[in-house]
């Protein structure tokens, strides 16, 4: 169906799936919006060292000891027993960040980036980083999957949001043959003038709003706040 | 996350996710508006007996030939080899239809049909019998799945665009809780205006577009044509 010479652009909505996807051929940029990958560039973008993604609390707590890093994660809402931070990335300002390593759980990212493991590369996104995202797409030239990571598989609002956000802005440079992609864009170009209002009807929206997070919420939806990119080498998420 | 007595409205975008709702406690309708559910409903209007969906070219045959019955179904947009029909719903008016039954082989929408088999109940929808879905819909007061057929698992558009249409239409009478749901009515709703220039984006236009079949799209994508429910029974769709 390529009409062109342009590498192809494609949205995944849900890790359940990625593998209708080509993912070895592919950039894959993993999207957690709310919140793990706008919390992992806002901890590199404060000048930590790197983000270890693990799938487990238990492998946080391990790795964590091993490396005398900072563990974090949530489950259900609350800090992880066994780890001492959190999701937020209000949790991570420069003077408590720099120069150390994250380990981070989180279930439906770290579950979506270790699935891709095979792509040409991995990067994440949201929008605190969109623009340093769109530039490293752009510059690559080659296919590019954006993945969701959605919430225990279902499709969700903010990170079909983003992949829109990012299509919109990166289109013209690939070509698109997505049905989700060409969706996701719809959405977004409809509801990016009151983003915010319109995430108030998403299911985590309330899931966070129930625990105070409104705050966390804005700066997730809010474009370039901690723009850099997060690049997956050897296990561990580092500024590009 | 319930807050009302109503019952539920969910879209599910690809029968890969279908395994993540709960179908045994709801009404699904299977959703596969270019071309199979809206022939469906245009071959019980114009009087067919009963649409007998079955999964291979081989099964339509066979009941074809011990039922007698007009054996249908294509593939890669050709009548299958050893089927007499296509899958337009202009094949089916009702001096060639009315007191027949219509075997009819599809590959996506009667592979989500069996995956339903557990519902309460199955019904197909389409933009040409969206009316007498959306009455059933309100008039039963159960939880509702809307399943999109997709294409081959990936989520098309014009599935998404007619369950944004029943959820735009029924959500009143439901909780609706459900990002899938929310993205699809946003979507219905800022393209309905031109839906069929929208659709030119779809990849599964550009797919029949290439076999002169717009006038097929036209009907498939216009409210109404064939305001009958098809509701599935021993294996059967029948007119409810």
């Amino acid at each position: 169906m390529t009409t062109t010479n342009k590498p192809s652009l494609e949205v995944c909505l849900s890790p359940a799936l990625l593998h209708l996807y080509d993912v070895k051929n592919s950039i894959v940029v993993i999207i957690d919006v709310l919140r793990a990958t706008s919390t992992i560039c806002t901890a590199l973008y404060n000048g930590a060292t790197k983000v270890i993604p693990v799938a487990t609390v238990e492998e946080c707590v391990n790795i964590g000891r091993a490396i005398d890093g900072i563990t974090a994660g949530e489950r259900d809402g609350k800090v992880a027993e066994g780890l001492v931070h959190g999701n937020s990335p209000f949790e991570y300002p420069r003077e408590f960040i720099e120069n150390k390593t994250l380990v981070l759980t989180t279930t439906n990212g770290t579950k979506l980036l270790h699935m891709a493991k095979d792509a040409i590369q991995i990067v994440t996104g949201s929008f605190p980083n969109i623009s340093a995202v769109c530039d490293y797409l752009i510059s690559q030239g080659q296919n590019v999957i954006l993945g969701c990571a959605a919430w225990k598989d279902r499709v969700n609002m903010e990170d079909t949001l983003f992949a829109g956000a990012v299509v919109s802005r990166i289109r013209e440079h690939f070509d698109v043959n997505c049905d989700s992609a060409t969706a996701a864009e719809t959405l977004y170009n409809t509801t990016k003038g009151d983003i915010y209002t319109y995430m108030k009807q998403a299911s985590h929206y309330k899931r966070l709003a129930k625990y105070g997070l409104e705050k966390d919420i804005t700066y997730c939806l809010t474009p370039d706040g901690a723009n850099v990119l997060p690049i997956f080498r050897n296990g561990e998420l580092v500024p590009f």
